[in-house]
């Protein structure tokens, strides 16, 4: 039996035309640092990449670096504003991906800059009024407050409402970078409200294209001092050789998305909605994590779902349907390594007792997978 | 006429069996953090991948950590053990790369952290009686020091004696961070002197693998802070979705130089003896920078000439080499894009008044390419 593919918030197939077009250019050598041909013909591919990248999101181009992927994207923007500006307050949320997380913990101790969790309920929706309030409370004339709100989380799916909070930001002069690594080519340019952000990240292989290589876009004159520091690649802001071939991926897979984003939002929402509906027809008191089965309230990638089975049976759920040739996750793929269960997940509902597994979907995702996987879970049940 | 390029210590031809290995490999793409099988897979080749480096430099595979390659290693290495230690003193040179050379400056200054410069002669060979007081007068029987030299300069090829800058250093409690980046599988493992040294670090796009991906190893039981968190990859120390397709291709070039060291060391070799001879026959006044001409005190694949022409010309003279289909550079790729003159030998001749090229081999470099380039540049002058 071949194999059935629902973790596609984890890592995705790589689309055959980008395979296409790494495969035709890997042998370009050259350091496109070089000022000679062999140097200037690997920087042309490059900036050509760079184009078709600030084409899609209309943006200029040299808003656009690339860096190694979403978690030093992410890195790199929260640690480029503090180095930057006199960040006294960091705003975020308990269910960021780990590389927001942990990484502003980290720097809030080390730097010892105030950090004010914005409260979640139950569903995972955030607390648009304490944010409000706590931008409000923080206002200065000079930027002294970074907020980090991510678009869509990448468990539960839940899609947060960033112009507003894009429009609060700017209304009292925060720095606002979100972590749109779930929703940069599922979702429709005017639904990515890039120019109501500061920062905001992307990396390649959620989107159909290579691993370890990603994007960071600026909006407004947003400048961040560098984490990485060297040659002064990537208009100085990003040093270190480029990962030619992943750039070449990275704007190929975007290009792909964006030319057919409309086919592929339909066809994910169908999927979607007939696994909510088959799910909620064959299990009974299944449940459904955050707004995930809500189709206007979360992304059309992502279901969480809450099985009535005991919570510490996660992991073996997820290895029967292994053994079964179906790949799911309960959570990010992040957590999974080290046996976790999910931060969000928990977070959002601190009694919970059951068992959660996220499935999502890609464009590759048909019926038939769907049906396969539910049939396999209920026969467990 | 096809084009000749002589600009391998800026970046090499991809290797044709990397690029068999990489295109086979290339639509592997479950994340490798996930349980589920697609997952297993793509870890299972990282782990391999791993396997094989350690292997080659006869280390145990957790001491292997990837990274995006030189610039992230050699900034992870030194901000690692600063944050890790109580680091009071670091000890480099003013010739180290950028990478070193800047991150070194800007995290003892943000550190209040004291720094030497080890004094370097005319030829760029560093002064190892200073080096040994400087360790001396620092000894604290906690550890406080870190010294970064590398092992071959960049830009003269220089060879430093790492293995008595390793000894010195365990014997005055110092930790050594090395970047062996024009060394790792340009020399024969036992002239790496990996045990002498405490953290070493390789970049794939130096020994014909992609671009974008490296390494950082670790010898002893040197415990470093992470740059970049996240998701815990890479034994906690390295957050981020790996560069699956980079890791394949890195760890198949680096086995691919092993299997021909001999040969590749011998060849190139006598390539470089060559250039030097006929570069010397047909050029009056030719001299050469640090001990590049010297084939026991410099890396085989560097040769950095200085020809009798003013400085202010160095860029001319790229350029046209570069109209005769011949890719040379006047210093490592990370300053030329900036149009700078190199600060190594700007460094080790202050009174440098003629311009200087750096012809750099690889294992496909012939002698026509060589006697061509000597034609044209004499041709040229």
């Amino acid at each position: 039996m071949s194999s059935i593919y629902l973790d596609n918030a984890s890592s995705t197939l790589i689309d055959k035309k980008v395979l296409q077009v790494m495969q035709e250019k890997i042998n370009i050598y050259g350091n496109p640092s070089s000022i000679h041909s062999h140097g200037r013909i690997a920087k042309a591919e490059i900036e050509n990449s760079r184009n078709i990248i600030s084409d899609i999101l209309d943006l200029n181009n040299n808003q656009i670096l690339f860096t190694s992927g979403g978690t030093e994207s992410n890195n790199m923007a929260i640690y480029g504003v503090i180095e930057s500006y006199a960040i006294k307050n960091i705003i975020t949320s308990n269910i960021e991906h780990l590389s927001v997380l942990n990484y502003t913990k980290f720097i809030s101790q080390k730097y010892n800059i105030k950090i004010t969790y914005i409260k979640v309920d139950l569903n995972g929706n955030i607390d648009y009024q304490l944010l409000y309030d706590t931008l409000k409370n923080n206002y200065n004339n000079k930027i002294s407050t970074l907020v980090s709100i991510m678009h869509a989380n990448n468990e539960i799916g839940n899609i947060y409402d960033i112009k507003s909070i894009g429009i609060m930001c700017r209304k009292y002069n925060a720095i606002y970078h979100c972590d749109t690594i779930q929703t940069i080519g599922h979702l429709k340019i005017d639904d990515l409200f890039i120019k109501n952000t500061d920062i905001i990240t992307c990396s390649g292989h959620k989107i159909h294209g290579p691993k370890g290589i990603g994007f960071i876009c600026f909006n407004r004159n947003i400048q961040i001092l560098p984490i990485l520091l060297g040659g002064n690649q990537e208009n100085n802001i990003r040093s270190g050789t480029e990962n030619f071939i992943g750039i070449i991926g990275l704007a190929k897979a975007l290009e792909i998305s964006y030319n057919s984003i409309d086919k592929n939002i339909n066809h994910i929402s169908n999927i979607k909605s007939y696994m909510i509906n088959q799910l909620t027809k064959n299990i009974i008191n299944i449940k459904f994590n955050g707004n995930s089965n809500f189709l206007n309230k979360s992304i059309h990638t992502i279901l969480n779902v809450v099985l009535p089975i005991k919570k510490n049976l996660g992991k073996d759920i997820i290895m029967y349907m292994d053994i079964n040739n179906i790949s799911v996750s309960n959570g990010s793929a992040c957590n999974s390594g080290a046996n976790n269960i999910s931060h969000v997940i928990n977070h959002i509902n601190h009694e919970n007792i059951h068992s959660s597994i996220r499935f999502s979907f890609s464009k590759f995702t048909n019926k038939y997978e769907i049906d396969k996987s539910i049939k396999v879970l209920t026969d467990l049940l």
